[in-house]
């Protein structure tokens, strides 16, 4: 997951004889996607084409969906660049370039402030950064931190707010195997989605994007992927990881395992409501899959001896330098950072990660409510979603028509609520005032019939109104909002500071590493673009051999073994057309590269930069990458560039599209 | 719910000038069946016929099934006795008498003794009259706890253990609209279940056994119900309402939640998989979605206001009376008795209750380690699931061959290893001796791999080996047991003195409402014998009026509105013939009967003592009756005697089964 400011030129020469060329590095760059809804995509044609997962695109897809068309399970093709839906609140960003702004950040922490101070003075110059940038450059400015606070970089985006789609397959043969198979391998998955930029109404002509290879990828090819992974934990000293693995992830866990119930229990009564609740069930149980598997590493001890061991021998070296009077706290400084947020982690979750509340209605008067209070202040001192540099973004998702069922905000708000009696107890004061006197079921209904923000002429209304509108407003979920906020805000002051006692800790620890270590080492995962390598390869798995390749062949055997039940059932057209297709072309592949969540719908690369696949998900045993990076078992998997030419051309007659994806444009 | 030796007389004489003779009662109790698994039943024919439900019998049909054969899905018909299959471990029965002993129980509990010697007291003097019962009758013979203390009565059972499956449909039409209709209504399910009592190898000629009603019922028919009630909480004090709401059922339905994810996820790799997780899914969200229509119940004001106040009025009328000194405590003695079980629950279900050791073989292991430690004390000391009256249904259980799956026990003990050490945490002493060094998933692995108690012989030489083999006994599950029993043997200790502790209590407040209130009331449900009445009849929900009864037309119409999708889909017999069937025959129906999980299977019958139903499920209205009775919306669902007669003469061409039920016989 190396940055591509500081790419791992070395290993790639020595093991690969590859040279990095800056050239290739700017040009892979500037093909990068990422979507910002989670998860990652690739330019790959000169007029704006875009690829990206099915899972990628289920949510803008989920979102155009009505009951008449359910374009998340049958797919979606446009034929002509007339037929093109524009999404609704789909926002991508291209990484324009990157500089390091970690002088400046820390010479605005002036020593011997208090952790909150600390803080203030931090989110103060980070928005100034941030600010002066899109000022001079016209471009969403992003402050990124980097090993957790050893290095600042200012990312520059150019932004795309008018996507529309273009091609998406039937989420049968997108996710085919759907929640049994996942993270699974062999699969045999069409997990695409085509989307198109457009810039001033007409699709965008970029510089950048790559060309499709018909060759693909054969056993131990070098491959690379240029992706947004979201959040990896590798560098966590190990009281972080004692807290992740003995609170955080079983309380996740517990969370999705209770959504996951409600959503499918709900599903079940119609398909109406299966169609509406597709894209959050799916969520569910895909991040429950990958914390269970991710749990699981932290619960082996051999994972956790490894991490003691490393951590010790780092203490160590630390321990025999000049400034180890300087950096040795540091540990025991996460340590005590980490305790004060697990006791707040609690209220913290329920109020301002709206745990207690979920609810898009509620998150839109939320944002109402904390607009009208933070615009007046000067820049430097607002939450941090409110400033200068992140309005656009904020405003494009506020005024939004996405879609809001009345029925699952009610289902979600009374079960969020029924767990917030849970987590703080019925005699709670807060829980009494927010409750009124109604069991959470009653009080869920009350809310969700009294608010009128689902309109969006009502939110404009409210947003421009500023303070004085919304001190007026008696909607319920305005109110609840404000009833809930003084102690969200408290809670989350508190996280705050101690993220910044944690960050700072943090930067001591990297400084030494650097110091011992060298910078060969890539920070953990931030959802920013990142670059890993590594060679496509099959591997052991119970005394068996796992082939890198399956093709379409394979496809047809793994649904017919199942008896073409879900989700092993086949679409019709594939049916249908079974014997146009060249039953031979690779499908699938999996490789050593590094990724995690997010990297999905990263290009799969080979050296001539040419795409020859697209990530879409991890195996079983990559789970534990988020700790550490293992190539024995752990694998990434793709859809081969081979296999989706052959679908698009044979299954789907979408003939303009495969052109196009040959051509590199119209 | 009442008694049969304490029926409702003076109501039934009042309000419906019915009057219950003691040859109706005894009739009807006679004909009445316990199902050990957990449901209700009621011989239906002289040659030892009984009806369940489906989902009574599920149980029974999952243990039968193999690969080839999947009874509890596609159904099971025998055409002759020859081809009736014998369950593996299926225990029903028959009450035969009632005797109060409380008088002699009280006795032997000399005032002023501590909460643990009171209970050992109690247990003593309770396996004592339970051993005389057993030898003087043959009888299976409980002490059975009433008014939670208040009342001890001496129920004496005829016991079947040879039990033959005779009849059972398609679990798509037993339960057809499945999870999402569960708890619903209007319903169209035909959730039935035919098994045949026999008696040395022949099928038992029984005295006692309801006539099949031809004519059915209609609107505000009075109607009676005979079955076996769970466990309802009507008569808890609010402090222990309080524990309900704020820990137990949440920290219940979570470990449900989790449970049905991991059941889901397993069943979706395979339908072999499906088929071995069917009943416990089944059993998972069967329970999950009661225990969420009780907790939303509890956590509305109105109910807990209603006890609160009801509670109130009792102490008052108690403080005015003599013995108002003695009794006045009780209710804050039952408060500090329940707060020490609080602190207790967690250890006594992750050790006892086996919440931390999900694993049939863990069980079984357990059962033989501690057989070999009780059975050579005095009967009156051992735990009470080791006294001789319990003998032969112990050992019933412990040596029947039903199947047990290495895979589902591996997923269930690693999850459910992963749990313990979620809520003791990975730093605790006995959590890192049941680990042994190893991660939950590799611990599991080796336990099960490790273990020979799969063998029935095993199992036998063991239990007959006494102390001397166990003690030798390397086998894996065998000393997790002996590792976790002191411990669970400790906290068990603490849990039945403070249940002692709020007995005695109970027995208190029982007292002081029989003198102010007269015994005109019944106890709450303890999975015994109970008559309940109510009329059939419609209700409003939503301003919609809801008929008493649903037609088989009805059941064609609901399977066509959802386009025949699981589980809505409907067998192939139903599809291929619908023509056969008089599609304006009743199918379901409902009436205001009390009563609650338990109660599945129980006969509904008429004021002649007919049969002209079957319990199959309350609506979601009725899961509050767990608390407090009200007939305003809570039904109870039957399946219509009509409507089944129709199904087994022209879907099923079961003409031998349907003349038993008419004649009463072969």
């Amino acid at each position: 997951m190396w940055l591509f400011n500081d790419p791992p030129r070395k290993p790639l020469q020595e093991r690969y004889q590859f040279e990095i060329t800056d050239a290739w590095l700017e040009h892979v760059q500037k093909s990068s996607v990422r979507f910002n809804s989670g998860g990652s995509g690739s330019f790959v044609s000169e007029d704006g084409l875009i690829m990206s997962n099915h899972h990628v695109g289920a949510n803008a897809l989920q979102k155009l969906s009505d009951p008449q068309h359910d374009y998340l399970r049958h797919g979606f093709q446009a034929r002509t660049l007339e037929q093109e839906r524009r999404c609704t609140d789909l926002e991508l960003n291209v990484l324009m370039s990157m500089e390091d702004v970690t002088a400046r950040v820390n010479s605005a922490v002036k020593p011997g402030l208090s952790d909150e101070a600390a803080f203030k003075a931090r989110r103060s110059v980070t928005a100034a950064i941030e600010k002066e940038s899109q000022d001079q450059t016209g471009l969403r400015s992003d402050v990124v931190t980097l090993y957790q606070g050893g290095r600042y970089h200012l990312y520059r985006f150019k932004r795309y707010t008018d996507v529309r789609l273009v091609f998406a397959p039937e989420q049968q043969i997108a996710f085919f195997g759907g929640d049994p198979d996942n993270f699974e391998y062999p699969r045999y998955d069409l997990d695409i989605c085509f989307f198109r930029a457009y810039e001033n109404g007409k699709p965008a002509k970029v510089q950048h994007f790559l060309k499709w290879s018909e060759r693909g990828t054969v056993e131990n090819d070098l491959v690379f992927v240029s992706g947004h992974p979201g959040r990896t934990s590798r560098l966590l000293t190990v009281a972080e990881l004692d807290y992740l693995r003995d609170y955080q992830l079983p309380k996740r866990l517990s969370r999705l395992f209770r959504s996951e119930v409600v959503l499918l229990s709900y599903s079940g009564r119609s398909q109406e409501n299966a169609r509406r609740a597709r894209d959050d069930l799916f969520g569910a149980q895909n991040s429950r899959k990958a914390l269970k598997g991710e749990l699981a590493g932290l619960l082996d001890p051999k994972l956790m001896e490894r991490k003691a061991a490393a951590e010790k021998k780092l203490r160590e070296a630390v321990a025999a330098r000049d400034d180890s009077k300087e950096t040795l706290p540091a540990w025991d400084r996460i340590a005590a950072a980490q305790k004060i947020l697990g006791e707040n982690a609690r209220a913290f979750n329920l109020l301002e990660g709206a745990a207690g509340f979920r609810s898009q209605l509620f998150s839109i008067a939320r944002t109402l409510l904390r607009a009208a209070d933070e615009k007046p202040k000067p820049n430097g001192e607002r939450l941090r979603e409110f400033t200068e540099s992140a309005r656009q973004s904020l405003e494009f998702q506020l005024f939004s028509e996405k879609p809001i069922y009345d029925d699952i905000e009610e289902l979600e708000l009374a079960d969020s609520l029924t767990y917030l009696v849970e987590e703080l107890g019925s005699t709670n004061k807060l829980v009494e005032l927010i409750l009124a006197g109604q069991s959470p079921q009653a009080r869920a209904t009350g809310l969700i019939n009294g608010t009128k923000v689902k309109d969006v002429s009502v939110r404009k209304k409210l947003y421009e109104g500023g303070a004085v509108a919304i001190a007026a407003s008696t909607d319920t979920m305005i109110e609840l909002a404000r009833l809930i906020d003084p102690d969200a805000r408290a809670v989350r002051k508190i996280v705050e500071a101690q993220g910044e006692a944690k960050q700072q800790a943090h930067a001591q620890i990297a400084k030494a590493r650097f110091a011992i270590e060298g910078t060969s080492n890539y920070p953990d995962a931030t959802f920013t673009l990142r670059l890993a390598f590594g060679t496509v390869k099959g591997y052991e798995e119970g005394g068996k051999h796992i082939p890198s390749h399956t093709t379409i062949a394979g496809l047809y055997a793994r649904a017919a073994e199942q008896e073409y039940r879900p989700p092993f059932d086949l679409p019709k057209l594939w049916l249908d057309r079974k014997r146009r297709l060249d039953l031979k072309t690779p499908l699938n592949f999996v490789s050593t590269a590094d990724i995690i969540g997010g990297n999905s719908g990263s290009p799969t690369i080979d050296r001539k930069g040419e795409l020859v696949g697209i990530i879409f998900d991890g195996n079983i045993q990559s789970l534990v990458l988020d700790f550490l990076y293992t190539d024995e078992q752990a694998r990434a998997l793709s859809v081969d560039s081979r296999g989706i030419l052959e679908s698009l051309r044979k299954a789907y007659d979408a003939k303009t599209l495969a052109n196009e994806l040959s051509k590199g444009g119209h």
